[in-house]
């Protein structure tokens, strides 16, 4: 029997971003480019898309040249490139006008990226089948994407039906994304077979990430039943919240009876020891160490695992300010594993109630910090659901697409409660045309609109990113963020310098050298001193913290003065945007009255007045942070 | 349909012995069993057995003791418990007398161990034969381990062979050994396949670790071929060179249609965080960050990626010593990643001529070396083969069993060469019954038997670190290691003190204070300060070692010298038991003798003259480091 054929393709871009911020600049790139192509495994290599383009944006540098640059020798070389798009969020977090993302295609097919890679975070039809319209009418290969995730309303049978309408509606390619390496194997398995019993001359690509520990097996298992592609990454950034390694899956899939390409080792140590001189350069100070572990901890409550950092950070500062409850109203603290548990608990329980929308970005961000809200009033006595955020409000009401499962009658109430509607029409229809904004900025400013209209697309796509560029506050910011990173340290480099600082010496003459050269560990320091008033028995304490709060007495305005609270910990904004008005002191407000925001784990709290009255004092300014029940407006 | 049954056993034991050197204390142990039963799905636990007995005696601790007590309540609970044994080297890593290794089945039965499993790293049946019925004849359950490597003699029909000759021989279980974890899933299905359809009625239990990449697709596979029990770890010790993550198995096999235990949740949190608080406690500081990463690299020369961090440093080294060799003869430097790729092509082109010796701990090493040798020497323009270490020929000649393949004519010739003779008899043949001498050793100190004869097992096991246990110097050792290592920091774990030493101020009046508080990034530390003769403008220089060696002319006996140099860095040693006698001036030798050892990476390689005459100096004393092509030895 003729053995089936797998082929790869290489997450050149995928690979640095799922492990920390940032991506090689193009001359580094353009350098690794040849040893990829003398590699001679890759069908494929994911060149840009994603992040890509905004990161070389904030680098100060073109991103149009950097995609034309890179794509060049692999489409030489007879290896097509792909991107990743976000269907209607095109490059970016937010939705993008019909008429950016069309030219977002013609752009980036000009620039030499062959295949696009569209997916929903919700799984709506309506955003996938546009972007496969606009990428075939400019061109590329549609290879629309599934957003995998597991649940009781993912079925395999929901899947191939997503797929079997994509493929209708003009797919050339499915791609099975599997975004948070939470896919079971078998349960792919299956997908994968469903497709191709409909659709066997459709190609199908497996993407994963390996941080739980499932895509070896649902590599073999895909690639059993019929997927041709699989996405790898290499060394030094396979594994982790990354990718599988590609040494890992040819050796498996050649022991099981496939065809898979060779790979040229003195090619592969070039592009390894190229990249991890990359990452040497001033990557590394963006990697998070953590990153470049393995964590099966989220299976459970099925978020993905890349989440595990900033789960357990915001987890900390919310523990830390409930135990400081619990303590006030004598009532056991918490542990952080109770906390954890109670949480992964929280996130199960509420997740089939908010309509199972696919735990991955923003989704998986949005149910964890309900279910963390939840938590922290229950374990108040207080009621679940008491605080959820504007663009949690906008994912329930159905503005980003259509939510895989059903509200509950419970929230679908709240919902009515606080005045808001279900958004049911094509959520496209929400973002008026706006590319001829952007000319009138251009033609303004005299700006180029560039071969192929790529510079009034990239304005179009990222207009905040493109004008700092333009103005070089980018690339000086850039510069000088690093320059601190080269000096401090961070992620998986270590600073060149550390800060020794003398803080007390001990003068006990009229001596006082204003430099010495100090040896810490071996290392040498020139280090300035400056002598404080401890007679040097003890260092000096360092002076306390201005407390950004304190608890001032009531105002003594005629009459009993009222208070708004924080309900949560975070950074307190009294707008969000610039067309708000802040609230300000004599204003009269009334129940239900926006006061300002907590922004917290990533999400802004509207802070709604519970009080009707006149505001006599506003005790935070934009920005500052606040802790639980801290006063944040008195009224009277 | 119903569902197979697979059941789970905690690798308590070599969770923490494959991330670092040390486990957990006995009372540390015992505060977390009750947890690990409460979790509700394990059948098995391995509490025992590999390092176990042999750290606590270098804690300074009674092993028997911490069996005893962690085996109990998993008894109680009617979990069954196992250990690992090395079969002819029993709980240590050289061979064992028989009387001892009957004796310690007895002892660890006695103390609640249910189940061993012995295996030979060389596969040779004859070495678990007799494990298989030592171990029977006490009463324990003998599962029979298959090492597994995967090369051309390491077939499928191999491994079922063997697996059948151990069930014959009276295995009642067999393990699949999948050791360094680079066994194929594919492979491994059909090896276990093999074994169930000779043998329907034995219990399998499939062993990995997760470093290369393919255990979670290893262990789809076997679960679907018929295996019983797999192997898994758990938070915070999962993953890395370690084992799969309980809770990725148990998804993947309930989606794949197993009926796998649920995990009591709360249960597994409290076993996390106390495996936490012991790593925070002591066990941090012996564990490599560098082991909780996934690395593939190894996978094409088939090497053990838990090697990956020795052979980068032996590299180091070795291109140092190799590039000054190239500068001084006029010939292009290397790349480390030249000579990696050197090395792991080497590594492929001897294995089969050393006989494919499974790639595990010792012979992986063994295989490694002699391959950077032979790529050391040819570099140089010199023959293959010029340097082989005393236990690498031990093992080419069959000492430790028989090999898997043909050693190649030209290592038969070579072996003659050098008077090896091939050993075909049963290796344990070689090690005499020694119980009665450690009774009278016992005797003679006063030292009591204990129940069951398992202080007399101890000291025969483990004879020098019995000894040091008993005079309370094991215990003394250890702590002042921990006591440094608390200070200065090491593994995952900071130290809690910096040394900061002023090693040059700028006194430039008469001032010179020999105390002051210096604050290193936050950090208050008091300073000693001693002044150096500089002046201030740039930090002392320090003090240029003093090299081992120098060039010294020629002595000024009459006549010519001649010269031995080393033929590798690494340190020198004159002797290397105590019943040799070492070489001294005014000896005379011929060629052939031997001159001393020079030991690097792990082994010892035996200095033999190429000259005959008069030693008349002796250029190093033993345990100095030396660097190839210095002079050892002038001979007139």
């Amino acid at each position: 029997m003729e053995k089936r054929k797998i082929k790869f393709s290489l997450l050149y871009r995928d690979m640095w971003q799922s492990s920390g911020k940032y991506l090689p600049r193009v001359d580094q790139l353009v350098k690794v480019a040849p040893h990829i192509i003398e590699m001679g495994c890759f069908s494929r290599v994911e060149t840009n898309g994603g992040g890509f383009e905004q990161i070389n944006l904030l680098f100060g540098e073109n991103p149009n040249n950097a995609v034309r640059q890179w794509t060049k020798p692999f489409h030489e070389a007879g290896i097509q490139t792909h991107m990743l798009d976000r269907s209607l969020n095109g490059l970016r977090m937010s939705p993008v006008p019909a008429d950016v993302r069309r030219l977002m295609y013609k752009v980036k097919k000009a620039q030499g990226t062959d295949i696009t890679r569209p997916f929903c975070g919700l799984n709506d039809p309506r955003n996938i089948l546009d972007s496969i319209k606009y990428a075939k009418e400019a061109g590329m290969i549609a290879q629309a994407a599934l957003s995998l995730t597991y649940s009781k309303v993912h079925t395999v049978e929901s899947y191939v039906k997503l797929a079997d309408t994509l493929i209708k509606g003009g797919a050339d390619e499915i791609c099975l994304k599997d975004m948070a390496g939470i896919g079971r194997p078998a349960w792919l398995g299956k997908i994968v077979a469903g497709i191709k019993k409909l659709h066997p001359e459709i190609p199908l690509q497996y993407h994963s990430h390996s941080g739980p520990g499932f895509a070896m097996a649902s590599i073999l298992e895909v690639c059993r039943a019929g997927v041709e592609y699989i996405d790898v990454a290499m060394e030094p950034l396979s594994w982790g919240t990354g990718h599988v390694d590609l040494l890992a899956v040819q050796a498996m899939l050649k022991d099981a009876g496939f065809d898979v390409p060779e790979i040229n080792m003195d090619a592969y140590m070039k592009v390894r020891s190229l990249t991890q001189s990359f990452i040497d350069d001033f990557l590394g100070y963006y990697i998070d160490p953590k990153n470049r572990y393995m964590n099966s901890l989220l299976i459970g409550p099925g978020l993905p695992g890349g989440m595990m950092g900033s789960l357990m950070a915001d987890l900390e500062s919310n523990l830390d300010s409930l135990n400081k409850w619990k303590v006030k109203n004598n009532q056991p603290t918490l542990t952080q594993d109770d906390l954890l548990v109670k949480l992964f608990n929280e996130v199960e329980y509420i997740w089939p109630l908010v309509g199972y929308p696919p735990l991955v970005t923003p989704y998986s961000q949005y149910v964890k910090n309900l279910a963390l809200m939840n938590v922290m009033q229950l374990e108040k006595g207080k009621e679940r659901w008491s605080m959820i955020a504007d663009n949690i409000w906008d994912m329930l009401m159905g503005k980003g697409g259509k939510l895989p499962g059903e509200l509950s009658p419970e929230l679908k109430a709240l919902a009515k409660e606080h005045g808001k509607e279900e958004f049911t029409a094509n959520p496209q229809t929400l973002y008026p045309d706006a590319l001829d904004t952007f000319r009138k900025e251009m033609d303004e400013k005299g700006w180029a609109y560039g071969p192929d209209d790529e510079e009034l697309f990239e304005l179009a796509m990222h207009p905040q990113q493109y004008r700092l560029y333009k103005s070089g506050e980018a690339k000086k910011a850039f510069e000088e963020d690093l320059a601190k990173r080269r000096e401090e340290g961070g992620g998986l480099l270590e600073g060149t310098k550390k800060a020794v600082e003398v803080v007390s010496a001990a003068p006990n003459g009229n001596f006082a050298p204003s430099t010495m050269f100090i040896d810490v560990d071996g290392e040498k320091f020139k280090v300035s001193v400056s002598y404080g008033e401890s007679n040097g028995a003890e260092p000096a304490a360092a002076a306390a913290p201005v407390p950004a709060s304190v608890e001032a007495p009531a105002p003594s305005t005629n009459g009993s003065s009222k208070e708004i609270v924080a309900p949560l910990e975070g950074k307190f904004y009294l707008t969000k945007e610039s067309s708000e008005t802040p609230l300000k002191v004599g204003d009269q407000i009334k129940e239900g009255d926006l006061i300002g925001y907590v922004e917290a784990m990533k999400t802004y709290n509207a802070i709604k007045s519970d009080l009707s009255g006149k505001v006599v004092e506003i005790l935070f300014t934009s920005g500052t942070e606040v802790e639980e029940d801290d006063v944040l407006v008195r009224i009277q």
